[in-house]
């Protein structure tokens, strides 16, 4: 591990400079926040990375031609209760509404540079009475930075706990900050809720590596749980850049480029593992790795397989060292390998040495093996050397409880 | 629906004219049955259809052999607790002991006329003394026709009830007999535990007609719910034809040929059901249609993604009509549609309409529509001209406590 370039804050999103954010209550769900803004003080660089779903909510196809227009945007804003998907024209027309309604109030020069993003049931229509009166409430109190989260809260739906993480850095001498907040995703793939994330900074970064760098890290991290095509109706990752920090602009050029994009990374990855704790009646964290397979390709099916088996999650949540079910999850993964040829080991503890059960150390090794909150399962094909790693949470009880009563 | 050219028969396996059937307690297990044995008077024609994992059990490997070397059994003996999979050449040379004990103690020609079948835990070495006395006691035994339903039983692991079926036909004026047990999967698939079916006519087939009907049967049952690429270490469809009937040797030109390929497929869809009927945990029977869609591959990849998605499952189980789940999964399926172009409803009640809610009749009429024990999904894509249907049950809180204690 080397040295990390940047520094861990508290503050979340209020760290950065010339952004002002807030969460509310404005009435779409019972009692619990569901709107929050973020807004800059200036037009800042914006890149996105969104939903390949063929059913694609309205917000996300506003924000998406916002985006790839200019590469700018102004504010965020964000409601959770309802998602604003399957609503037709008129879907269409509410989150153009959001966006008018926020650049009226905070005098943008034009609704383009609104972001707008929705988590919730499909189907049903905003109350945007609710909403445009929830967005003067918040313009009251944007401004002052309380360090409550409100934001991180105001965007969740199942979610358990807000996710949102801080860090600073120094380019040019200058100390820069990156914040972030995320919302899970129900089980996560293959059947996720909606994921939302929003991370601003006060480095000036040029538009395309903006959308280069982001692109990049939601593939270390995000995709690693939800993976491109698999996403929900409503997904969104937005990032904006507004260079308050006073540094020039950064490009892939720029001497100190790295420290930017290591610290982007590392909280992608962090809110990432954060939706993965956060699953629905998740009990334990599982890694699952696949090394020695012939192409990246074949890894990442013999990965996703095994990670979403119902089989090997239930067992995982029992605490049943059960590793039949993984060998029958890679045999039927797509993954070409000689069953002969595969090992595999959790938390270090070898489970299956050339297709057979290694079980030289005994049945209550294996027990034990599985016993953590923390499951990390190394699997080797055998076939070649390529390799790639998910990370997914196992199926308990209550995931069944709280996805029968959900609406 | 036109009449049927068969007659339902009670008897099960009994009622085949020339085969000897039966189930016992050899041990594998700690008290239920746990091995079986279905023998025929004299060499039958058979036929099979095995998994296509990537990982065989050792089982599957010497009977697909013995069925494609010669196209003739004599005997079927299948156990249960123990699946004998990834267990190197040991299990190998333990699928090959337990042929050669059935056809020592029946005096068959070769061991290549037993076809050898387990189900159960994977990993685990066979107690293969057990299995010889056990072999011994059922020679004892099998030739009282005892309607007990013993071998169904002893092929079952996390299966509720035993699955058989009989019917009789006609074929050249004399009565031919068709009858099949059936074992289910755990969940169905994605994560299937073993699917093993056996079944057994005394009509005289040639070989190759055999394989080619079993394949399409199965094509338009089993496969419904298992499908091909996506089964477990040790599945298996056997069949055997031994002309105890007295009728001259069916082949596609027979002009009764049609009875029997229709009371074959009837056989293979009514067990199929059962299996999803008694899917672990389940408590509703879910029928997903896909049509109008713009391929065959289209329809299936739509119907399979809705049908496996853990959101629209646990939705179902809690009996709300949270149709937007269905609609995301339709989105991450792959098929190709224009989402204001689809339809959907629920055993007859409208829930979409060109890609938004139909909600005219309110949303109680909707509540009321997934509440029966049958959930008749009908979507319609409006691409094309294509259709699939996959059959599935819900996920419920009982799948997750079976699955989490199995082993």
């Amino acid at each position: 591990m080397t040295e990390q370039s940047f520094r861990i804050l508290d503050e979340g999103l209020d760290a950065v400079e010339g952004f002002f954010t807030r969460g509310i209550h404005c009435g779409i769900k019972k009692s619990k926040k569901d709107l929050a803004i973020i807004l800059s003080r200036v037009p800042a660089a914006a890149a996105g990375v969104f939903t390949r779903n063929t059913v694609i909510a309205a917000p996300v196809i506003i924000t998406r031609e916002n985006v790839r227009r200019g590469g700018t945007l102004q504010a965020i804003v964000v409601n959770s209760g309802i998602a604003n998907a399957c609503t037709g024209t008129r879907g269409i027309d509410d989150a153009r509404f959001m966006a008018q309604v926020v650049a009226d109030e905070f005098s943008l020069e034009d609704p383009s540079l609104v972001g707008v993003a929705s988590t919730g049931v499909i189907g049903d229509f905003l109350p945007l009475g609710k909403i445009e009166k929830g967005v003067r409430l918040i313009h009251k109190h944007i401004y002052e930075k309380s360090g409550d989260h409100s934001a991180a809260n105001a965007i969740m739906t199942t979610d358990t706990f807000p996710k949102e993480r801080s860090v600073s850095l120094t380019i040019e001498g200058k100390e820069v900050r990156l914040a972030a907040i995320a919302k899970g995703a129900g089980m996560i793939r293959p059947d996720m809720a909606t994921m939302l994330s929003f991370l601003i900074t006060d480095a000036a970064v040029d538009s395309e590596t903006l959308q280069d760098i982001l692109r990049e890290s939601v593939d270390e991290s995000f995709n690693r749980v939800t993976v491109d095509g698999d996403t929900s109706t409503n997904d969104m990752v937005l990032m904006l850049a507004n260079g308050e920090s006073g540094i020039s602009t950064i490009n892939r050029d720029h001497p100190e480029f790295f420290k930017l994009k290591e610290a982007l990374r590392w909280i992608c990855v962090e809110l990432a593992k954060d939706l993965v704790r956060d699953g629905e009646g998740a009990t334990k964290f599982i890694n699952v790795v696949v090394e020695g397979a012939a192409s990246r390709e074949d890894a990442r099916k013999a990965a996703y397989t095994v990670a979403e088996s119902m089989l090997v999650k239930t067992a995982i949540f029992g605490e049943d060292p059960n590793w039949g079910r993984v060998m029958a999850a890679l045999g039927r993964s797509g993954a070409s390998f000689k069953p002969e040829r595969v090992s595999f080991s959790v938390n270090g503890t070898p489970f299956v040495r050339n297709g057979i059960g290694a079980s030289e150390k005994g049945r209550a090794t294996l027990f034990d093996a599985v016993r953590t909150k923390t499951i990390d399962m190394v699997i080797q094909l055998g076939a070649g050397e390529e390799s790639f790693n998910v990370w997914t949470c196992d199926l308990s009880l209550d995931y069944v409880k709280i996805n029968s009563l959900y609406s």
